[in-house]
């Protein structure tokens, strides 16, 4: 198969990207990446790791920048690496694009390029979420900030499929985040998607609390994309205050520094739990192509998580399942039922 | 002063209550403290422990309890420990009230009984999040899962009056909760907020996001009580999650398990910032008299801090001020400016 890899993504580009792909290309070197990006600065860097054949550069000239306005920058800059990374997609010239670059502006040319699927009325983010064990698929976690109940039900059709393709989950549960468990508990928009999913023909377990997100009831959890991006940065937000609590107080005497470094494989344990390199990339179901969307702190090896989770999705022509569960939906008497 | 505590809130109610009531009382010798609850029960309890004078026990047939639906229950109910207690407030006998129990059942009582302060269109619940070395106040977490901007305006000003009156902090820095820190950013409500806190005299600083709250860049957050709920029960649960893993990473091996004895302190100091017993009681302001709810899983000590942060808003007389805010935004000519 052949990957693009926007090379102008990450806060710290293109060295990351350019160390990713290389590392990706000889661990799987059967498939082809693309590298896109500014060609006079990513080919001394590429030239300087001896890449394998199965590395191509793509020039793209300009960057769109995480300060750019997406809406605009879209038309301002056709000629970005995202927007010459998406068009081979669009043309059939790749299989699925990865980006660690500005959210809003993935999103924006993803729906300007490659359009959306037949049928469906906004595509979302989805993030895998850490459990005890396992991963559960939270959508949409920052592409809508505001929605409509039959969003939400789309979402929870699509990362279904995803759950199921993908991760192989059988009937995955799907909850619906609220502020309490009860039917009835939750704002406007909660109340009026629950009747949605409870006669959608999804394995629909009812509201969840976010305790029972990270307890991993369900496989698949829908949210709007304002409530699922305050879910998502209050998790990080606590992850990044309790390590910082936890360093300063592990080096405030001898006796704890002693502590740590004998407690240092229990840190890593939790370490690797709650790396974004081992969640890889967030797809945005919904758009008419494959496009993933890392961390902007994404380093190599979570840039190599993020491209086999693109890799995964192909395999199991995620984007064909997609579209045949939404038409699937469309095609029924009663949208809602099936 | 004179402090009501509900005897049949917590969820190991009323052992924690009784024990709280005792040390309070030996705390504050001047002050009385009125136990609300079923008499029958208490008594023995109390008695075991040779109260001081100044602990007085009030019979109250009925438990608000936490499965009960706080609207019809309110009238179904009209003898619980919440409805009692809040009643002496209302009538004068006590100053303020405070309770472990349902919060839904405090609001729909508080409302029923106190009813509102004059001109505040609706009574939220402001909770205080640990930061690096202070704390942020947030309003709402829970109490009005859908707001209009007019209310946002209000818990601002609310939160503000209590952040300077009670916390001691000269023009608190007010935020507005949002899944971008730039202007613009947001669902709808964010969007109309916006501009109502930017020319409400108040010293806002623009939307934040989730990481900026534990930062500590703001003194009061403001959000609706859907967003602030799902914040809140966010945080708890990663910080569940986090203590749970890390705890069977270090019992995974000898050599872990010597390091977390060495590093004892460290998580002790952890445990500190992150102890709901050290936030005390979250106010619901709004209501004419001073109410507030602590933590389900409150125990005693967590109970004593919560009389404590409701004996710190009747010394500074935090209603009369909350009254004379609002009261001084109803009088100017256009109430959204200053």
């Amino acid at each position: 198969m052949r990957l693009v890899l926007d090379a102008m993504g990450s806060d710290a580009h293109p060295e990351p990207e350019v160390h990713a792909v290389v590392e990706a290309a000889r661990r799987w070197p059967e498939d082809t990446f693309y590298l896109v990006g500014q060609e006079s600065r990513l080919r001394p860097l590429l030239e300087a790791l001896q890449p394998p054949d199965n590395v191509v550069l793509v020039h793209a000239p300009e960057v769109f920048a995480m300060t750019d306005k997406p809406g605009e920058t879209v038309r301002r800059k056709p000629n970005t690496s995202m927007a010459v990374g998406m068009r081979m997609v669009k043309e059939g010239r790749a299989d699925a694009f990865v980006t660690a670059g500005n959210t809003g502006g993935a999103l924006a040319n993803a729906l300007f390029i490659l359009g959306r699927i037949r049928g469906v009325r906004r595509p979302g983010l989805m993030g895998a979420f850490p459990t005890r064990g396992a991963r559960t698929l939270v959508m949409d976690i920052g592409a809508n900030a505001e929605c409509k109940p039959e969003y939400l039900l789309q979402f929870a059709i699509m990362a279904s499929i995803y759950a199921e393709q993908v991760l192989g989950r059988a009937r995955p549960r799907v909850g619906l985040l609220s502020n309490g468990e009860e039917a009835g508990k939750g704002n406007d928009l909660v109340k009026a998607t629950y009747p949605l999913l409870e006669t959608s023909g999804l394995n629909f377990i009812g509201n969840v609390e976010p305790k029972e997100v990270f307890a991993g009831v369900a496989d698949v959890v829908v949210t709007d994309g304002f409530t699922g991006n305050v879910f998502l940065k209050t998790s990080e937000a606590v992850v990044g205050l309790l390590v910082d609590v936890l360093k300063d107080a592990l080096m405030a005497s001898a006796r704890t520094k002693v502590g740590a470094l004998l407690a240092k494989p229990a840190f890593g344990r939790l370490k690797t739990m709650l790396d974004p390199s081992e969640a890889g990339a967030a797809p945005l179901l919904g758009i008419n192509g494959l496009v993933f969307v890392g961390h902007g702190r994404s380093d190599a090896r979570a840039l190599v998580a993020a491209l086999r989770t693109a890799r995964e999705a192909v395999q199991v022509r995620l984007l064909e399942q997609l579209a045949a569960g939404i038409a699937a939906r469309l095609r029924s008497p009663n949208p809602t039922q099936g």
